[in-house]
């Protein structure tokens, strides 16, 4: 017995000017007028499966029950359905990596299928636009009830494209002194820079709440203060904080980190105890991949 | 009887940032809050009818039934609320011709009146805002099921000011040699430009799948490639298919083809067979009235 | 016994990019999914507290019963929520001075809670984030029906921010020609410049409709009309009417008054009778506290 779904959490790169967006909505609400849609974001830049990944990894903790819809740079991977946590969720979307750390976070696959079954989707007066023609439908029949096995072909979860998720490294000349190879994350509104360091990973080596570090990114060698919060800064001064998702984060009191340091998401930054030389070269984080199947994470 | 509709599609050009959807929004929960309001776009360009038309006419086959709202450049003209669909359907704007195309694909409209029953319209604390004051209060009583007849005094629908639609031409030095006079309709988020040339009017004189054409705009002179996606074209190369809207669109895979090519809505393009000269020169399309009532196009 | 409300006008400075709105919905969908969301506007330009308590100010005689959720340059400042209008509203966010006119125009502060409950809050992963952590569960409780006393420390409303609205002022030199020195307070999408003056105080020395008077802000004095509305200006002429807010505002026909006239927020315009000369030096305008508490005005 399939569970009637009443939310569709829904993130994408379509932007809010073509109206794309708009006909996924008016088409749940023609099919499925008990669901609601809730916009995570449809400001993903476009075709960047990287940022819409982070940004549904960010939310899905925080999502109701029910269907997430995420489409990013669709149409030419596969459109799939994974079943989460026992059915209570399913999550919806492009097979090209999007969803795979939002899966794991919710614990995992159940099952998942190829959405295959034109009979569930809208007929196009031309080409197939894949949100509008296969994602709405499907996330309103869903909502109405419709088992995950009759929208599609059900596949094995760990054929499904992971997805990568930078680890912060340590260089060969930093294991005696100490310092990681991190990388931006995400630049937010305000211009923080979210790292891929964890607060307890500068900890081993001296990077404790209170204490002046270094980071050289590019060109630019600063000195940052490990502090509680940004009010704790000075003018002008760069601080690194444990950000509202658990992430350290290069921030500037009131103004924009990110101006600040010419950063942008995806560039290498490197975080070392302070000394008066510098922070040594950039060699570049690794891609870990994530796996789908095993629940050894959960919000 | 008048039906109780439980749906506002609404589409503006009032963008995000004054924050008079979020008044309409607040209206029309005030006033009707079993109705739901679907946004469409709001972002059409500012006073831009043709646009808005366009954007509304790609919409009006996937709204759910009940009332449309569609407000582009309002304020000079009389407010009206059509009602097309044998009452299922009310369409409501102001007679500037951007609801022209959309009564049309509706099936031309059954009732119309102009909305001058100032007794159902909200009092303003200074000049009329005209969606806050007047579409956004009769949307809402569209939605608790007063008549279109209350609303207004009734109107021809023919007396309505027509939409325009853009018509590709055959200039006479094309006559012979095949070739079409066309315009961009429109440039999506990502940059594919839709032209008014439906898939078969190439197909007379050589434009089918497979073939390379020629197109001629401003002072471009390109060879195009008609696939059938972008994907099936080579780096860089630009390609005309088949759009999810029916209409033939110039596209360079996963970058902009405005770009590409300098085009912008409204543009002229020549598209001939391939020859070894040029595309001669542009004379520009004819626009062409849309009548709003007889139901000769129906979705 | 509380009230269980079922709206939640939302109007901030977080943008559509990050996702934190989509945040709040999802957490309000999760927690009270009876409860509607109506967007007011998202795009108050970031930290900017005058523009987004204008902004609310202009919205509050429109939206529904129930919770009012206004968050700009949140983080600071200690999280409050405000009852109104004998508790069938319930004005939340942070005690900057955002919230102090819509609470004076609501009819002023019945009750106030500093929101220090910590049960009734989100934890976080990480460091608090005010809007999602608190704002949005508080949000959701008081559409439970979750009475204000239980959620925070009733405060005497007396001891919240005041909001501070600029008056316009007389300066001497002026005093015996008759004129103002006016502020802007906003400007529109359209680029109508809303000022702070209303439409009589320009009637005692002749800035009645029809009149010509004289405008000079910042390099630039122009002759401006006094008229009923934009339309009956001639091209490019500059026009000074009643605003659908009841405010006296700048502006051109079918273009950006703001434009033509270098204005932005903030900008001190001095509007005087029409002379030979000019209109004198700026010598700014007044900021007058608001009181919250009060019932001397009520929409």
């Amino acid at each position: 017995m399939a569970i009637r779904h009443d939310s569709i959490s829904f993130l994408s790169d379509l932007g809010a000017v073509d109206g794309t967006v708009g006909l996924v909505k008016a088409i749940v609400r023609d099919l499925a007028p008990h669901a609601a849609v809730v916009d995570l974001t449809h400001d993903i830049p476009a075709y960047d499966v990287r940022a819409g990944g982070l940004a549904l990894a960010r939310a899905i903790g925080y999502v109701p029950a029910g269907v997430v819809l995420a489409v990013v740079d669709a149409g030419e991977r596969r459109p799939v359905a994974i079943e989460v946590a026992g059915g209570n969720g399913v999550i919806v979307g492009p097979d090209n990596g999007l969803l795979a750390t939002a899966v794991a976070l919710a614990g995992g696959a159940d099952r998942a299928v190829v959405l295959d079954r034109v009979e569930h989707h809208l007929p196009s007066p031309g080409a197939v636009l894949q949100v509008r023609d296969v994602f709405a439908p499907v996330a309103a029949h869903l909502c109405n009830g419709v088992d995950l096995a009759d929208l599609g072909t059900l596949v094995d979860p760990d054929t499904l494209l992971p997805g990568v998720v930078p680890l912060p490294t340590v260089p060969p000349e930093l294991a005696a002194t100490g310092g990681v190879q991190a990388q931006v994350l995400w630049v937010d509104r305000w211009g923080n820079c979210q790292l891929n360091v964890g607060p307890d990973e500068l900890v081993p080596w001296g990077g404790t709440v209170g204490a002046a570090l270094q980071i050289a990114a590019g060109d630019v060698v600063r000195v940052v203060h490990r502090v509680e919060h940004s009010g704790q800064l000075g003018a002008g001064a760069v601080g690194l904080v444990l950000d509202p998702f658990g992430m350290l984060a290069l921030v500037v009191d009131r103004r924009s980190a990110a101006d600040e340091l010419q950063l942008a998401p995806g560039d290498q930054v490197t975080v070392t105890p302070l000394t008066d030389g510098g922070a040594g070269g950039a060699t570049g984080a690794v891609s870990t991949p994530v796996s789908l199947t095993p629940p050894n994470v959960r919000r």
